[in-house]
């Protein structure tokens, strides 16, 4: 029997999605959990390999058992045996011919970046950073020049494994969330850096769908277009990067801290959730 | 010379706020980063100390020196010294008479509290957890009996040092953040416990002010509320725990994963913020 699995996790401890000789990887984690729960290894297969420091909201894997247990007793008891910042949180029978990562016709990234004169604390590791006025506008239109299908080299990692770079990204949605008037972000943050005006505080959020990602895309399109938010790149140079086709011509892969796996999307008709909610909590 | 700081701290990692021979607390790793800055002992009073495991959204301290340097020289330059998950948020010059504690006219804790069948994953350590389906009404109604001067001997810890148990509450505001219709977690947890009903999975919110808060006074109060939220107190039952004047007469102390400490308020006339927003972002 095929089983599916929507598994959250905080990527801040772990060495990334796969599995690895160190064993400190979430998918370790959960097959070894998945192992103890059904005293029987039980590989599994991921819609979304994430990287170091990448927190996952809903990753979807699957995996094949004999065993006969109901939903509720395998989310319970493999629960049980993970550690507090993994926790699978629904389980569902899926056909044999479904499969986690083939059949996603989509996949979900959210970025969260804080913009303050001073860096996270609370929110360390879960938020990326940083300490210059971001030019919405600018982002927006460069985000524009990415979306459809193209052949993304230049945000491509030189060790990543898909066959073709060409991918679809479809969504590429970017919101501020700036403190209510008269508390302490909006108003502390006159702080503000030397010879420079006082900055509003606040959080960005981006939203990133496609067909499918290259190793760092997500990462690589945030450098650049964090590049052209601060006004060291016009807008135009996003779709001079795409045309490159090589890692050179992108800014620097950004920080994996506020990069969150939201999930694929499936067909509705297998009957899982296309659609995170944790997000809609993220700081 | 005096100087305010606010600070903020997942605390996670930390034995508290309060200075100890391990050195691992908040205190601790602040005092330290000032005096590498100060070079120079930098001893600190704070509005009010944390327990291990709480988080601090605005902290504030004060301190006094004879050093000279800008408010944005002292957050850069401490922050330097700083873990990631501890940073000084401003820094300001008060009157001598300010006295961070002594100066404070209130203080404001929330508590964040996940309902659902299934524990925390992304944000472990950072929410309280609940299984069970909780009656939001008669929380706010049981919590309407704290409001007011009231001996609170019965929430307060056997460990805390305030000179007297009367304090006054005066705010309890219980606010619960849903999920939007048809996203994954109010669909997935259909889920539920065999035998139960399918419930919603949601975060609760509770907002503290007081003039001042005994030793685990709001983990105490958190722990009877939800005892009535589930159905196993009635709601009057929060007026007979509180007229006991016993600390048997509560429920258990509630995990510190969800305690934030928002800050203190001081008179305006000290220009200092009185609203901490990270607030808004918390899970």
């Amino acid at each position: 029997m095929r089983i599916a699995l929507g598994v959250g996790y905080n990527g801040q401890r772990y060495n990334g999605w796969q599995s690895q000789p160190s064993g400190n990887t979430v998918q370790d984690r959960l097959e070894a959990a998945l192992a103890q729960f059904a005293t029987l290894p039980v590989p599994t297969i991921c819609a979304g390999r994430t990287d170091a420091g990448v927190h996952g909201i809903m990753q979807v894997a699957h995996f094949d058992t004999e065993l006969t247990r109901t939903p509720y007793s395998w989310v319970r008891g493999t629960n049980t045996f993970l550690p507090a910042d993994i926790a699978v949180q629904w389980v569902s029978p899926v056909p044999d011919d479904f499969h986690a990562r083939f059949s996603a016709t989509a996949r979900r990234y959210a970025y969260v970046l804080l913009q303050s004169p001073v860096r996270p604390s609370v929110e360390a590791g879960r938020v990326g950073w940083v300490f210059h006025e971001l030019d919405g506008q600018a982002m927006q239109a460069a985000a524009a020049q990415l979306l459809g299908e193209h052949d993304f080299s230049s945000f491509r990692a030189s060790t990543c494994q898909a066959k073709s770079p060409v991918k679809t990204l479809s969504r590429l949605a970017i919101s501020r969330r700036a403190a209510p008037p008269g508390d302490a972000l909006s108003r502390l943050h006159g702080l503000g850096r030397p010879g420079e005006p006082p900055m509003q505080t606040c959080y960005w959020h981006f939203e990133f769908e496609g067909n499918a990602f290259l190793h760092h895309m997500v990462r690589n399109i945030m450098g650049c277009l964090i590049a052209i938010g601060q006004g060291k790149q016009p807008v135009d140079w996003m779709q001079a990067v795409l045309a490159a086709r090589s890692r050179d011509a992108a800014a620097p892969t950004f920080s994996p801290d506020g990069l969150y796996f939201l999930g694929p999307v499936y067909d509705p008709a297998w009957g899982l959730p296309t659609r995170a909610a944790a997000f809609d909590w993220l700081p």
